[in-house]
C-alpha cells in the first residue's frame, strides 16, 4: 500500500517530489505512524500534527547541512522516518531501540537532544552563533509548540534573539495545546491572531506575490520594496515584531503548498524570523483528533477502535487526584497547582469540582513554585502536583522562595524514580538528592498507593514548612500486600518486620521490593528487619542509632541516584556516630538511566528482587 | 538638618504630607541613604532611584493592609526607612543587623523575602489569589525592574496574570539597567516606548482628565467612558495589553505629582495593571548617577569624593577576567557568556576586546546554559561565568541540556561558598552538592587565585565534557603562600604535605585555611598530611584507598553544605571500601547561613583556623 514510503531512501528525494506526491507521502507516513505506534505505544497525536510541516521543512531546507531542532522532541517521529529510521520503529522507546526523542548519538540528523520543554530556541541560537563564529553557512530552524512558549526560558531566548538579530528561523507549531489545552496570556494572544482578518489577508498577499514573482529570493527582494504595506500584514504578530523578530503567518500547517511558500519566504529574509503555523494535534486519525490528550503519550492500542489495550490498575496519580478532592472538601484553604499537566498528575476531576481553587499556569514550573510560596504566606495551602523530572526546572524557586521562608507548600512529586520508556530526560532519579540538600525541607515517600492518601492528608494539615511527597509512575506490585501507615511523626520510620541482625531500609515503592527480598532471604534461612523510611528527610536518628549500636548490617534501597540520596543521609549520620557496621547502599550509580521497560531497568540496575537478594547475600 | 525624617514615626503621616513636604522628605531620605550607606556599604544606586516611587506608593496605598513586594529586594531601603527601621541602618547587612533585602521576620511590612531576580510577580500573584480565596480586601503591588523582566519566570507570571485577570498592580521600575545596562528585545521595546510621542500625549491626557474629574474612582469611571480614545494612549505598551494586562505610562519616576496621579489611576482600574515608571539609578548623587554600576553594591566610601575606602587585592573575578582574554587570544573557539553580570564576573575587558565572542543574555541563566550547550555541539568552547547562587536557576539546563549530552561547556562559578553580607539568598553553598550529583560533570576548585589561571586553561582545552570551576568571592589569604598546580589530571589530587597519619582534605579556599591549621597543629606536635582536592568530582580514589588502608584519620573541609558535598563523596567511596577509619566532615550543617562578615561567619560555623583546629583536636 505505501508506495512512496516503501521505496524511500534519502532526504534528497523529497526535493524532487511534486505537491501531489508530497500529499500522498503525508498520508502514507500518517498511516505508518498510527499502525506503528498502535503496536509499540508512544507519542502519537503530536506527530500526526506535524506530518505536513516536517515534509515541507525537508522540501525547503537541506538537512544534510542545515540544522533542525525539535522542542521537547516527542514530535520528531516524522523526522526520524524521513532520516532512515523507519525500520527501527518496532523498537521505538524500547531498551536498546530508538528513542522517542531526538538523540545525537542516534543520527547525525538529530542536532540536539531534547525531552524537557522550551529549550529549542536557546539551543538553536547557540548553534546559529556557533555557525557565525565558525564562518559556516547553514540555516538553523527551531520548531517550538505554543505550549512550550509558555515556558520562561523560551521567552529569555526570544529576547536575546530579537535583540541580537541572529539569523535563524523559529517555527511556532501552534496546536493550541500543550498536552492539555493551553493557558496564558500568550495563548490568548495567539488565539486572537488566528481569528484576525489579517490571517486571510496575509495568505492572499503571499499568493499574490507568488504569482507576481518567482518563489524565493525574488520574493524576498520584492518584500523589501513593499515593506511598508506588508508591515500591516504582520500586525497580528506585533508582539514578536516588538521584540525584534520578523513574524510570518499564521498559516495552515496541513497545507503543504502554503507551508512551502511561507517557509521559503522565511528562509530568504535576513535576521530572525518566526513562522506561525496552525496545526491540529492528532490530525488525520479521528480518535486522536477528538481526544488528543489521551493520544498524547499512549500505550499500545487498537487502530480500529482507538481503545488502549492494557488497562492499568489504580495508579498513584489517580489516588492522589481523588484524595485531593476529599481534602479540598474538608479544608477550604487547600488549592492545587499544575504546570500544564492536569491529566497526567490526576487533577482533572479536582479542576472540574473546584475550578476556583485549581491553577494551571502553563509549562512554567518556576512560576508555579513561587506562586505557591506567595499563597502560603497568606494561609492558603497550595499543593503543587508535578513530575519529578520537571520540578528540576524550579530547583532555585524551591530553595530560594519556599525553603528559606520555610513556607508550608506541599510538593506532590509524581513519576519519581524510573519512569521507563521516556528515557534519560524523564527519569525522576535526582529528586531525593536535590530536595534533601535544602534546609527546612521535609521529604516523604509512601510505600503503597493507600499510604499516599494518609501521607497527603498529613502533609496538607501540617504547617511546619515545605513537604515533598514523591511517588512513582504506575501502581502497586500486586504480589505484595501492605498496611498503610495512617499516622506520621516527622522523622520517625516504620519498622515493618523486626527480626535478625540485618536491616533493609527502603523508601517508597522499594519497600514492596524489600518485602519480597525478605521472603526470599527467609527461604535461605536469613532473617531481616524491614524498615519503611517514609521520611527521607529528616531521617530517623533513633532507629539508626539502634541499628548502629547493635551491630546490624544495614542495606539501604532507593529508586534514586546513590549520591546524596537516602543511603547517603544514613551514611553521614552513621559516620557522625562513629559506626563500624557494614552498610550497603543500593540505587543508581553515577550514570544517566536509559529508556526501557521499568522492570527491565530495575533488573539491569540490580534493583529488582533477584538483584537486591544477590547483593545482600554477597554483602553479608 | 533632616526635619521630617527626624520626627517621622509612622507611615500614616505620609498620607497627610503635601506635595512640597513629600519633595523635601525625598531629599532628606536621599541624604540619609548616601551618608548611611557610605559608612556601612550596601546597595546605593538602586535605592536612590526609587525614593519618589516608594513615597508615592505609600501616599496612595495603605501598607498596614495592602501588600508591597520588591523584586530582588536590594531597592527596599527607602521602604525600610519608612517602616520604622531608620535607627537600624548602622547595622545594615551586618551579622544580627537588618538585611539588605526584605525579610518577613524583620518586619510585618516585608511581605515576601527576595534576593534573586524576577520572583515578585509570581509571589504577588500568589498573594492576590490567596486574598481572593480568603475573601480579603487589599491591594497587591509588585515592583519589578526592567532588568528582572528579562528573567523567564517574570514572563511566566505575566502570562498567568494576563490570562486570569487577577486584580494586582505591577510597577515596572525602568532604569534601563540591571546592574549593568540591559540587553534584550524587551529592553529595546521599552526604549521605543520611552521615546514614543505618546509618552507626552499620555501625560497631557492624564492631566486633562485630572482637571476635569476628581482624582480616584471618578477618574476610573470616566476612563471607562473614554476607553476608546484612551486606548490609543496605551499603544506604547501594546505588548502588555496583548497579554491581557492594562498598561499605563511611561511616567517620570522622580515626579511625585505624576506618580501619585497615575498610581491612583492604576489602583482604581479593575484587573491587572502595569505602570511603567522611568527612573534613574543613582538619582541625586552625582557619582552614583555617572557610575551606577560602581554604586550598585558598594563598600564604605567617602561621600564627598565618591571614592571607595578599602582597596581590594587581586580578586578571583579579576584573575578569571584577564585569563579569559589570554585564552581567547590563543583559541578562537573560546567565547564568554554572562547573565547580566559582565562587571561582577570580571568579563568587562573581555567584552571590550572580543565583542563578537561575548554574549550577555540578560538575567536569564536558563537560556544562558542551553545557549552554551547549543554552541558546544558545534565545536565552540563556551565559558559561562555566573555566581554560584544564580546558577541554581539553571539546575535543570545544566543537567538536561549539558550533562546528558556530555557537552564541553565550562562553568566559571564565582562567589562560591560564603559571600557574606548578602545573606541567605546569596550564599553559594549548595553548588558542590547539586553539581556532583549530575552524571558526566567534572567539578573543580582552585586553591588560590593563581591556580585558577591554570585550571581555567586546562578546562578550556579539555573536550571530555562539562567542567565546573568554583571559586570564592574576594582574594587569597595574604598569610598563606601556595604554589599553583599547573597540570591537572582528571580525578587526581595534590598532596601538598605528606606526613603523620592524620589527613586533612580540603578544596578551594579551604586549602589555605588547612595550611594554617596544619601549622597550628605542628606547634602542638601533631603532624598532618594536607591534600588539595582540586577535583571535587571525580574524587581521587587512589589517594582515598591509600588513606583508608593505612588507617589515616581523615578530616574533610569544604565551604559548602555537608550533605552531598566533597565529604559525602569521600564517605560514600570509603564506605564502599568497607572503611573503619575515623572520618570527620566539616562544612555547613543543614541550615541557611545568615548575613555577616565572611570571616565572622567562618568562625561561627567552625570553619576558621581555630574552629577547625579545635575540631581536629577533639576528633583525634
Amino acid at each position: 500500500m505505501t508506495h512512496i514510503l516503501d521505496k524511500y531512501k534519502d532526504i534528497d528525494e523529497i526535493k524532487n517530489m511534486s505537491l501531489e506526491e508530497l500529499n500522498i507521502f503525508s498520508e502514507e507516513i500518517r498511516q505508518f505512524l498510527i499502525e506503528s505506534v498502535s503496536k509499540t505505544g508512544g507519542h502519537l497525536a503530536s506527530n500526526l500534527g506535524v506530518v505536513e510541516l516536517t515534509l515541507s521543512l525537508y522540501k525547503v531546507f537541506n538537512f544534510k547541512k542545515d540544522k533542525l531542532i525539535w522542542d521537547v522532541g516527542h514530535q520528531a517521529y516524522v523526522h526520524k522516518i524521513l532520516t532512515g529510521r523507519v525500520k527501527d520503529f518496532s523498537q521505538l522507546r524500547k531498551y536498546g531501540g530508538i528513542s522517542g526523542f531526538p538523540k545525537r548519538e542516534e543520527s547525525s540528523f538529530d542536532i540536539f537532544d531534547t525531552g524537557h520543554s522550551s529549550t529549542s530556541i536557546s539551543a538553536g541560537l547557540g548553534i546559529a552563533r556557533a555557525r557565525d563564529l565558525n564562518e559556516d553557512n547553514y540555516e538553523v530552524i527551531s520548531v517550538i509548540g505554543d505550549g512550550a512558549l509558555t515556558g520562561g526560558m523560551a521567552y529569555e531566548a526570544l529576547n536575546d534573539l530579537g535583540y541580537n538579530k541572529t539569523e535563524m528561523i523559529v517555527i511556532l507549531n501552534d496546536n493550541q495545546m500543550s498536552i492539555s489545552p493551553n493557558v496564558g496570556g500568550m495563548s490568548k494572544y495567539l488565539n486572537k491572531i488566528r481569528i484576525d482578518p489579517a490571517y486571510n489577508r496575509f495568505k492572499e498577499e503571499v499568493n499574490n506575490q507568488l504569482r507576481k514573482t518567482n518563489m524565493g529570493i525574488g520574493l524576498a527582494n520584492s518584500l523589501q520594496k513593499i515593506k511598508g504595506s506588508f508591515k500591516q500584514l504582520f500586525i497580528p504578530g506585533m508582539l514578536f515584531e516588538d521584540m525584534g523578530i520578523k513574524y510570518l503567518g499564521p498559516i495552515d500547517g496541513h497545507n503543504i503548498d502554503e507551508l512551502i511558500q511561507v517557509i521559503t519566504l522565511a528562509k530568504n529574509i535576513k535576521g530572525p524570523v518566526l513562522v506561525h503555523v496552525i496545526t491540529k494535534k492528532g490530525k488525520g486519525y479521528d480518535f486522536a483528533e477528538k481526544n488528543s490528550n489521551k493520544f498524547h503519550s499512549i500505550g499500545p492500542f487498537d487502530c480500529d477502535s482507538g481503545e488502549i489495550c492494557s488497562i492499568k490498575g489504580l495508579t498513584y496519580s489517580k489516588v492522589f487526584g481523588s484524595e485531593m478532592i476529599n481534602l479540598a472538601k474538608e479544608n477550604k484553604k487547600i488549592v492545587a497547582v499544575t504546570a500544564a499537566m492536569p491529566d497526567g498528575t490526576g487533577l482533572n476531576n479536582f479542576a472540574d469540582k473546584f475550578p476556583k481553587r485549581f491553577f494551571d499556569v502553563g509549562i512554567a514550573e518556576q512560576h508555579a513554585v513561587t506562586l505557591c510560596a506567595g499563597m502560603a504566606t497568606q494561609g492558603i495551602k497550595p499543593v503543587f502536583a508535578v513530575y519529578s523530572t520537571f520540578l528540576q526546572r524550579a530547583y532555585d524557586q524551591v530553595l530560594h522562595d519556599v525553603c528559606i521562608q520555610k513556607l508550608p507548600v506541599v510538593f506532590a512529586i509524581d513519576r519519581a524514580g524510573i519512569v521507563g520508556e521516556d528515557g534519560e530526560t524523564h527519569q525522576g532519579i535526582f529528586d531525593l538528592s536535590y530536595l534533601t540538600q535544602m534546609p527546612n525541607m521535609t521529604v516523604m515517600s509512601p510505600k503503597c498507593t493507600e499510604e499516599l492518601i494518609y501521607m497527603l492528608r498529613w502533609a496538607a494539615n501540617d504547617a511546619y514548612g515545605p513537604i515533598a511527597i514523591r511517588y512513582p509512575r504506575g501502581t502497586d506490585n500486586p504480589k505484595v500486600k501492605l498496611s498503610p501507615l495512617k499516622e506520621f511523626f516527622r522523622g520517625k520510620w516504620e519498622i515493618i518486620i523486626d527480626e535478625g541482625t540485618i536491616a533493609i531500609i527502603a523508601c517508597g515503592k522499594m519497600v514492596q521490593t524489600a518485602i519480597m527480598v525478605r521472603e526470599k532471604l527467609l527461604k535461605s534461612g536469613i532473617k531481616a528487619t524491614i524498615i519503611n523510611a517514609e521520611f527521607i528527610k529528616p531521617i530517623d536518628k533513633d532507629i539508626i542509632k539502634k541499628l548502629v549500636h547493635n551491630d546490624y548490617k544495614i542495606i539501604i534501597v532507593e529508586d534514586n541516584i546513590l549520591h546524596g540520596g537516602l543511603g547517603t543521609s544514613i551514611l553521614e549520620y552513621a559516620n557522625s556516630l562513629g559506626y563500624k557496621n557494614d552498610i550497603l547502599t543500593l540505587g543508581y550509580k553515577d550514570k544517566f538511566v536509559t529508556q526501557g521497560n521499568v522492570d527491565l531497568l530495575y533488573k539491569l540496575h540490580g534493583l529488582d528482587v533477584d538483584g537486591i537478594f544477590h547483593n545482600v547475600l554477597k554483602f553479608i
